[in-house]
């Protein structure tokens, strides 16, 4: 079991690389109260991934042949901007659904890009194989406790800036890094509330069976949430803490992303509005009196407004 | 002259009614250093100008006739949706310049629309006539006392969140009711810098011309910066605190644009991105050691993102 003081030891070792994202209280978002949201769409690269990806780089020695990492898109993006900025060469392997966007970020970061046919599933198989050919360090865009512990240091961040008196928090869910580092940093001590795209629900999937189990995943927010199989280390936390997991439908999310323009003027990808969804599908209801904080985890729409 | 006491009574009277926005430290806005930065894009309606339509609607008593303002766009929203939340009647007088998106944004807040042609001055005089005629009081979008100390908030707001260690603050300019507020707020403590772009370079040919003069305006940003004339208010102060004025050109606005989205997912209009591009452009270089902060004043690009 990874020891949540390691996420204090993350955060201070990103903090001075990445942005302190901004926490507000949304008043207009078509809900019945205001909302605490913190836009983590503002993170460099566009996500959260690059938390993970920092601490991964810095927490172990980088050989010559360098990173590899396979992604959907944000992860790539990331590990590829964190890359960069420590100036280690690294190689990313994309799926065709990534999607031009997605590409052309991970692009602009000078990494060396291949794009794989098929899905996240494939393009890890094949980092795997680079992996193990050139003796490049694999960063896994999920289940790995450095990118485990990285994500986490969001939600220690969130609790520095606001949270006050917020019971619940609402997180969307792919592959479990980032939910998986708020469980670990939380220990219970607030209610996680994971939501799942209905055509990507991995961690529900898990929970009914009892272990991480494989399932077909697709709709609108694939390219960022669609990893065909939890996590062990999120499923595992979220075993021991009894996390609810709500699942949302591809039209909700989409509800949700004009809501946030609206209120807001976020333009974010599905992903992002993913978990605010739920509140304000009325998938997730809270009892009364409960109060709930929203994350908004990436932007990256595409196309984008300049693609 | 105005007390800038009455920006710390216009604060504690609007400050629940609106967004307190964001502030963070951008890391990669393509600049020599990290730069604090305000997101004012995020305030409901998009734009600071809420703060001003709060705060003169609160302050003052109104009739049965309601409410009336001129507006290029944002201060229209920002008077029609202050009205809404107050329940009171708005009539707003728009100029066709303000275009499709910003008229369909003031309508969707149940105000009484009506575009005129011309610009801004024509709206204005319509509203002016239509003031005089129905006795509804009229919110000006920046040469009123109401307005400036609303507008004012922002620069107590963003003094509460950070500014540590800033020396120079960079503000857009349009008719001045915001750097206006600013500087009554500021009263020299900090610097100010007047940013225009040079296609509505009011405050510039006034400060040229010792006394506000009617110029010509146009360019990418006109619609929300293009008051023909600058506010008396406004000039007065810069003549006080002897306020450097810069101009940028649309290519350069359009290129923070740019830098806006790619460092920070933030997708604003033209005016939004103003006192950005004269920092990125170079029009405004800070001598060794001088530490500058960037406001970003509003959002609705056109056609936005679900237009």
């Amino acid at each position: 079991m990874i020891d949540p003081a390691e996420i204090a030891v993350a955060h201070e070792r990103v903090r001075d690389r990445i942005h302190r994202t901004p926490v507000l209280i949304a008043r207009d978002l078509g809900l019945d109260a205001p909302l605490e949201v913190k836009l983590e769409n503002t993170q460099l690269t566009g996500s959260f991934k690059v938390r993970g990806a920092f601490n991964s780089l810095l927490s172990r020695a980088v050989p010559q042949a360098g990173i590899v990492a396979a992604s959907g898109g944000n992860h790539g993006a990331a590990v590829a901007y964190a890359a960069r900025a420590l100036g280690h060469p690294a190689r990313i392997f994309v799926p065709e659904l990534a999607g031009p966007s997605k590409i052309a970020l991970i692009r602009s970061t000078g990494a060396d890009l291949v794009v794989v046919s098929g899905t996240y599933a494939e393009a890890l198989a094949a980092a795997r194989e680079h992996e193990a050919r050139t003796g490049a360090i694999q960063v896994h865009a999920y289940d790995d406790p450095a990118t485990v512990t990285g994500q986490g240091t969001l939600m220690r961040e969130w609790e520095e800036q606001g949270l006050d008196g917020v019971d619940t928090v609402l997180i969307a869910v792919g592959g479990g890094g980032l939910i998986g580092g708020a469980l670990l940093w939380l220990q219970g001590r607030r209610k996680v509330v994971a939501v799942e795209p209905e055509s990507c629900a991995t961690l529900g999937a898990a929970r009914k069976a009892g272990q991480p189990v494989d399932i077909e995943v697709g709709g609108i927010a694939a390219n960022a949430l669609g990893a065909k199989r939890i996590g062990s280390i999120c499923f595992d936390l979220a075993q021991r803490f009894d996390t609810p997991v709500v699942t949302v439908t591809d039209d909700a999310i989409e509800a949700a992303q004009h809501r946030l323009w609206q209120g807001l003027r976020q333009w974010v990808e599905p992903a992002g509005a993913t978990a605010l969804a739920a509140l304000a599908s009325g998938a997730y209801t809270p009892e009364p009196g409960e109060r709930v904080a929203v994350l908004v985890c990436g932007a990256n729409p595409a196309p984008g407004p300049f693609d």
